[in-house]
């Protein structure tokens, strides 16, 4: 009755391009004919993890309930995009076994930016508070970012303009049978 | 694409039937071929709400949680039965309208046992210490129940037997063309 649901979980630092790949997905997705829904790091933080804070155990449990809410959409079919830094190896991995045991697919998309590339770009000036010391434990720059040493894709988004990007992402889902060629 | 989504939004105090007549009407619309997920109070305070106490701004932040998720799944044709007391009516109206600009049905179930009818039964024996002082602010006891004024069904759950409550809301659901008659 459903479409495999999916969850394409991004990884990566604050400004290495998790967002604008996830919203340039996201419409990828839907004129493929599929139910998609993007958890954005700020949206969850807003809806579900109001009071949390930027310690290890706040972002852990921050991340458990995007883990928790991509399983349920995904198990119902719905193609599902995080975009949250997500720095840490064993809460990314916890939330991969959970969406699994939803009978879901999980994706996870290395944006691997490094921090020099971020902060070249700093888009948002946050780099140059947290070197000024304005944003305590800020990814990268004084709380760590663990690599997945095995992401299903890996985008060099440093280096990649994001259609780039885009498209190995787009092909690995393809190549799992996840979505069709569609009109792209 | 998809199957239209609705919120069964059951309300009324702890041991009013709301779980029972949850777990029975799962089924009920599976077999009619929905996806279907249950948000029960329970479950939502472990993935979403884990630190949250009872006071009357975490039980207000835990509803807030289940009416966003509810939306998030039920604007992707998900039936999404929620199970939690919730006992203020502005924060059921919050989520009825947020399930609503979501797209989705917003169907309130007032499961109206009394407290007297609740007590005599107090299957987890919840109520004798809420009496004994020994759980505090208890709804119904000594924390307010808002009763819905014009919830879309209101069941008797104090009087009438589950099956009853159950046909109830399936003919309501079945009234507004959100599911078809099945098999039952």
């Amino acid at each position: 009755m459903s479409n495999q649901g999916f969850v394409v979980w991004f990884t990566g630092l604050s400004g290495s391009g998790k967002s604008t790949l996830a919203e340039a997905l996201a419409p990828a997705l839907r004129e493929r004919g599929l139910n998609v829904e993007i958890l954005d790091g700020d949206v969850v933080r807003t809806n579900l993890s109001k009071g949390l804070g930027f310690s290890k155990e706040d972002r852990d449990t921050n991340i458990r309930r995007i883990g928790f809410v991509a399983g349920l959409l995904a198990r119902n079919g719905v193609g599902v995009i995080t975009a949250a830094i997500s720095p840490y190896k064993d809460i990314r991995d916890e939330s991969r076994a959970m969406v699994e045991s939803d009978g879901a697919v999980f994706v996870e998309v290395h944006a691997a930016a490094t921090v020099e590339q971020c902060e070249a770009r700093d888009v948002k000036g946050l780099y140059a508070k947290a070197r000024a010391g304005e944003i305590k434990g800020f990814t990268g720059i004084d709380d760590p970012y663990e690599e997945p040493p095995n992401p299903e894709v890996r985008c060099e988004t440093g280096l990649d303009a994001p259609d780039i990007s885009l498209q190995q992402i787009i092909d690995h889902l393809e190549s799992q049978g996840l979505i069709n060629g569609g009109r792209s």
